[in-house]
């Protein structure tokens, strides 16, 4: 994971050091002299004998890092207390915090907020429980649940190791679209127990977002809590990925002027991500899409141990083509990985039919080397953020949760997917849509605002709000 | 609940009315004309024929409310959207948020707090569990954690409806402590449920505390968690409320000159409260302590239902003494009420002992009136904000759990409790020592100082202490 390292040249080390044994500057000299650069340097405690400071220091690499660590750790009257980089110490203690909204500055807000103004609050909500939606922060706030089973590249490293994920997400939903998010990390792998842990948690939150849950336990999971609940559950690894590709694809395909109800995906990586990739596509009008796994094409003449494959091949493959991916992708136009690094070839891309479109989403090493495919591709985009076209969650999953807890709605359904795939593509002008900008960037303010808009539109199309502004407003009322 | 009223004096009407038909001035004329004071103005939304406005109405009650909003809905023209009243709308909404500690400003911010950056934080927690409490808000952060069934007077009113509470617990934490507090209402009242969740969601929380369980059911969830957990489990209506009368007992008993060792107390009300009482104050020395209930006192003759009333009768009475309150109450020194509204007479007081010293905390009804008591006794508390001496748990839940993060207690103890209560009563100096005044101001910010200070000492006395300052540096390091 090569990109880790460019996440981190400035190291800090934490030293104590003995002033009548050694000073300051004999330190400096040795860091220099290991190719280390000072730049700055805090004093955390001091005495006539004895200094503890913090030594920002620039080096090439981790390895510099350690040599450097090493040259200081040998110095007389030294002790190396704790060597940090700016990613740890952005993580020290933890990246969220509960804040009140309002103070408590005297005794009546106190009777307010809490004993005994609070019980005629906790009286109008066991009346009408609905005014849970405008007197608690279920209406504002979703709960980010993990089991720490596929948590990024790592796999399955528990709960504990999962919080930080599950905090960076927590900020990323606060700050693009001011909802908040708080992260419930699952001490257990047990399907039945975590839809009943989630269920009887649900009661303080307006949406439930699923995170690095490892397939196939995640359908399961996600089915069984959309059919309990009545607030939106989604799972963002599957269809956070499936909105933001399909967002890419509409105006990938605007740049080669195809039809999405004519072209052949061939998607390659049928797990969570990839089956959801194939029925938000399905949904979109995609009509030629075909699957490819460890066993090749998925086709209906074999019978496959997983469901999940079956029902695959069922509602893809309409010619029922057969083979390995170099047979399959002879004539597709678009390429769908969900996979791993370096599956796909040249010699597969130059048998695409004319403007080739990759999606090559292994993280962080796509299916294919970006430099390496380029020449032979129209459009290309990857997961990874040194790359142009990036299909990055963070353009779905604050926007739809937005526009989700401001209708109130009952869950996410497949309108307001797709509404989000088109508002996140429209964000891209005509005039600034070109082969290296198919998608906006996260900072783009006007993706949350857009997604917004259009998911509110969706659900109450599709009959899925709930918010009535007069009932709303009434949630105000006191119990007279 | 007479007092609930106090908590709201002005009114919020939200208004639609039609231009063409009727003017505001003329509304106003009416709502001045029914008595009601209006004290702002502000426009919701507006057009040539028709606004929306927020009226504040200063009025005498809920009931002259109620009177100005007829009045006010009876107008040709008018439609009320909503009442409120400022209680209701410092609750709208939710009164506490999750806010990222650094906000995320670019790209390279972005890539240490989520990925790729976030991968080797991680990794170093998996590598070493422990990292979670200094990488992670488990450092900082408690689960508020209650299933509804016994909230303030109110009784089982459910989750959702014991939100607000919780909410308004989660917001002294942090403004008294610092301590970031998150509520989970549980949608289950079975105990084996609450413990699984309660264990499964422990990752991300430095500590539990328990709040509005009803009895016995609290007893059994609290101590199965206690043992199974690595972080302190505090049911705060049973331990918060014992701490803080030991507090209050400690400075009256210095008031009377008493020993605490040679008091007689009788205690009235046998629940979870006045069972955790009867054990913190034999903890603290009392030896002399009879139980009463709605059986009489509890003693060693009787078979009970109720384990927890043998187990109780085991441990106090020490002359097994029989009768109704009225019998034992002779010659006692102090009397604790964690009952029902007027059980306590004058003439019990009178059978008491010198300086007699009452605690009369039911809520929010006590069990005596404090006006008809005061002549009779030398030192009452109760648990009204309206009285002096008021037995608040808010001078007990922040401090201690802010020393018990701090020292990364594995349990809140017997020893920690103490350490808390003493130092909760010395934070009332001789000086201003009185009997209107022997417990702090619950905005007496020494509080929190000295309760954390003492938590922290008793805890590395006791051996419960995990924090390890090298160790806990060295969490930052990285993972070269």
């Amino acid at each position: 994971m090569s990109q880790l390292s460019n996440a981190s040249m400035n190291i800090i080390i934490r030293l104590h050091f003995q002033k009548n044994i050694i000073t300051f500057s004999e330190i400096a000299k040795v860091i220099g002299e290991t190719g280390g650069d000072v730049i700055g340097i805090d004093v955390i405690s001091t005495s006539k004998v004895q200094t503890v400071r913090d030594i920002t220091i620039t080096v090439k690499n981790q390895q510099h890092g350690q040599s450097v660590m090493d040259a200081v750790q040998n110095l007389q009257g030294v002790k190396v207390i704790s060597v940090s980089d700016r990613t740890f110490l952005l993580h020290l203690g933890g990246k969220i915090e509960v804040t009140p909204k309002n103070p408590i500055k005297n005794r009546d807000d106190l009777s307010r907020v809490y004993t005994p103004g609070v019980a005629q609050v906790c009286r109008a909500i066991a009346d009408e429980p609905l005014k849970a939606h405008s007197l608690t922060i279920k209406r504002n706030t979703v709960a980010v649940v993990s089991d720490g089973t596929a948590v990024l590249g790592l796999g399955d490293i528990g709960p504990l190791a999962a919080m930080p994920v599950m905090e960076g997400k927590a900020m990323l939903f606060k700050q693009m679209a001011g909802v908040d998010a708080f992260p419930i990390c699952l001490d257990t792998k047990d399907p039945d127990e975590i839809v009943s842990i989630v269920k009887s948690i649900a009661p303080a939150f307006g949406g439930i977002n699923l995170e690095d849950i490892s397939s196939p336990r995640c359908f399961e999971i996600e089915a069984r809590l959309k059919q309990e609940l009545d607030i939106p559950v989604f799972h963002d690894d599957q269809h956070g990925t499936a909105v933001v590709l399909l967002a890419g694809l509409y105006n990938a395909l605007k740049l080669t002027g195809k039809k999405i109800e004519s072209v052949k995906v061939v998607l390659n990586g049928v797990g969570a991500a990839g089956t959801a990739c194939a029925k938000m596509l399905i949904a979109a009008g995609v009509q030629h899409i075909i699957g490819v796994d460890r066993a090749g094409a998925l086709h209906r003449d074999e019978v496959y141990d997983h469901q999940n494959w079956t029902d695959f091949a069922n509602m893809t493959n309409p010619y029922n083509e057969k083979g390995a991916l170099g047979d399959v992708i002879k004539g597709a136009d678009v390429f769908i990985g969900v996979s791993a690094p370096g599956v796909l070839t040249e010699s597969h891309l130059k048998t695409m039919a004319n403007d080739p479109i990759v999606f090559a989403l292994a993280n962080p090493v796509p299916e294919i080397d970006p430099d390496q495919a380029e020449p032979f591709v129209r459009v290309l985009a990857t997961g990874r953020s040194d790359y142009p076209n990036q299909i990055n969650n963070v353009l779905c999953f604050p926007g739809i949760f937005r526009g989700a807890l401001d209708c109130r709605a009952l869950e996410i359904n497949e309108e307001m997917k797709l509404a989000t795939a088109k508002a996140i593509a429209s964000v891209v002008s005509d005039e600034e849509l070109s082969e290296t900008y198919i998608v906006p960037s996260v900072f783009n303010q006007k993706v949350v605002e857009k997604v917004r808009e259009a998911v509110v539109e969706a659900a109450y199309k599709s009959g899925v709000a709930r918010k009535d502004l007069f009932k709303e407003d009434n949630a105000l009322a006191t119990t007279y």
